[in-house]
């Protein structure tokens, strides 16, 4: 275990003064940089006035404040923001709004639908629905009912789509929960907005509740605010998490649609919507949301966010002709090369990388036998390419 | 919705300036008051050096310290420490550890055991064992298998332990979650140590895995720093939030002893033990958490703590002998009286004392016909006197 003692902008520093640049912006969170004081000061000031009360009966300016934000750059059909402290509870929530949507009418629609390979968290109903489950195994009988479709390429679409519309006609599936574009923790897999709409399409005609986990992908990783700007049928719900912090502290947000939020707003309790955690909207976490909010759109992030995209073409051109690469794929500040050497998800290779990375101050963390870059966009030209240097010497002794 | 503009200390301004006692401490957190410049500064500072960093691979000096202090607080058998992000996911971690603790070691043990009116969380895994289910009808479906069990009583305590022996020949029980001593959000209810201390033996002599869930009796609010520390019996695993940070931000612990650890602890991946989520272990949240502990130990909080005991119980006195008033309970500064009239957890009445309470400028949220209050050991006298003050006032309106 390697102690970090401070982190600023794109550089996390040891207990020894080693500098690394933060090559995936500690897990897709920071992407504003490290103790911006932007964000800080913010906090810092809020911190001295409301620290945390019981959202319940009760509200107050930052989460007001956030909730009008989001509004504004969530897809034009999302009405209703509900609360909570981290990706999983955000996917919970998703899940359990689809099948209470159904509940609530009686009807009697009981499955889930997911991608093969996706991620949505950790707790029992958010592993339900994740399909890399070689680490399920010990939970695997207590899940929630879930069917998984295989994420759709060029060759396989046409056949995922008949025999989906043929496992549709039983009715009994409440909801499709998916990664829009890239799948995270399959090691950035990334899909075509294309394919994506052809099922979405196929689910809302037989009234199946989408369930767009943004977690990962949202504020501008995709080269768009939400990957589901780019996919032409909005979801109902959708998750965010990570990112919407700025990489301050947990917070959580699940925003639905009116006919989702009209299906639990009645007068008999029971069909109310009960879930609520004690930090829910902690007020420094929504003032943090929307620091990094404001920044997201400012010209100087868009221009970052550009120039990373931009300098990731160039990098491929030359990666990808790299004798030891076997693919490589972009979307938005996400670049991610696939070696032609096969390697377990946590094997020696895995980690041989990982030190060599390290070894030359660069921290990334390889999935198997992919290398994966989603710098923060404050990240500066010269540290952008002393990442991809230490890439390029890495696929050398690879 | 009232919006609430500041906090500190016991109080809570709202927009208009009007001042509330905060009787239930935000939930049970802010015990030792709001925007506490002790702790609010040490985590301002530690946002200027380290926000936050994986914690997978790489550690920090806000964690360790935190996990050195707590060390020195919990129970003599706990010995690691699982880091997550609130009471849900902190007691979803106790879960998956009993179930996949048999898993590893080849037994099929599947089913989990809990208190009738038990509250654990809003994610699957908790709300399955929350016996608190009138709102969980939509779900039940989906639930990991749980029987209950029911509080014990001075009446009851004998024919419990005989029906649990029968119970238990089975041998399909995995773990046994409870709130020891106190049950939060069943309104307080409260049972005696020893009462608890004869089920976990005959647990214990089933090989059956103890989950003490602390999330709300953690941090000194029963008397003792955990209410464990009055019970014999030592959990296997213990789940703290809430109070952990000190109603900054959200984090959760799941303690374990090493006889727990040890069964993950294993050369096969597929035994180790998976759950991680982003923030977890965020240094904020250490930070507070760590301030928050190092308060509760000084003699001003511990004589604070003392002395709201103290009034308790000369309040207790008083209110016991009102003609409207059916019962009251204490444990540690938790106080609370069942009223003769019966309603609805969410009926007219409990509305109207909320109301009458918040008009007052007491913030109390009554659950049903129960009156409770949980007040931040740094409560002044005059202000928990206004407290009393108008719940008696409430009582004469019932």
């Amino acid at each position: 275990m390697l102690g970090i003692k401070s982190a600023s902008g794109a550089i996390l520093v040891d207990e020894d003064g080693k500098e690394y640049i933060d090559g995936i912006a500690s897990w897709y969170t920071a992407m504003y940089g490290h103790c911006n004081p932007i964000i800080t000061k913010r906090v810092a000031k809020q911190m001295e006035q409301l620290d945390q009360v019981v959202f319940s009966g009760f509200t107050h300016e930052p989460a007001v404040a956030l909730s009008e934000a989001l509004m504004e750059v969530l897809p034009y059909n999302q009405e209703k923001l509900f609360f909570s402290d981290n990706g999983s509870t955000a996917t919970e929530i998703g899940i359990k709004m689809a099948l209470q949507y159904f509940f609530n009418k009686g009807e009697e629609r009981t499955v889930m639908l997911a991608f093969e390979e996706g991620f949505h968290g950790d707790t029992f109903g958010a592993m339900s629905v994740s399909g890399l489950s070689a680490y399920n195994g010990p939970f695997e009988k207590h899940f929630i009912q879930v069917e998984r479709i295989p994420v759709p390429t060029e060759e396989t679409i046409d056949k995922i789509l008949i025999d989906l519309e043929k496992r549709l006609q039983k009715k009994d599936i409440a909801g499709f929960i998916y990664e829009p574009l890239v799948q995270g923790a399959a090691a950035m897999k990334i899909h075509k907005a294309e394919h994506l709409c052809r099922i979405l399409r196929i689910l809302k005609l037989y009234g199946i509740i989408t369930i767009a986990d943004e977690v990962m992908t949202g504020f501008g990783k995709t080269g768009t605010c939400f990957a589901s700007d780019q996919v032409t049928v909005k979801p109902d719900i959708l998750c965010l998490s990570k990112a919407l912090t700025a990489g301050l502290v947990p917070m959580a947000v699940t925003s639905c649609t009116k006919k989702i939020y009209d299906a639990f707003y009645q007068d008999e309790i029971v069909k109310g919507f009960f879930h609520g955690h004690t930090y829910t909207a902690n007020p420094l976490a929504c003032t943090a949301a929307l620091a990094a909010l404001e920044l997201l759109r400012t010209k100087e992030i868009q221009a970052g966010i550009k120039r990373i995209m931009n300098d990731h073409q160039k990098f491929d051109e030359i990666v990808k002709k790299h004798p030891n690469v076997a693919s490589t794929r972009q979307q938005g500040i996400i670049y991610a090369i696939d070696l032609k050497t096969k390697t377990d998800r946590y094997g020696t290779l895995r980690d041989q990388l990982f030190s060599h990375f390290m070894d030359q101050g660069v921290f990334l963390r390889p999935l198997g036998n992919t290398i994966y870059i989603l710098p923060p966009y404050v990240i500066s030209e010269s540290q952008l390419q002393k990442v991809y240097t230490s890439i390029l010497s890495a696929l050398d002794i690879v």
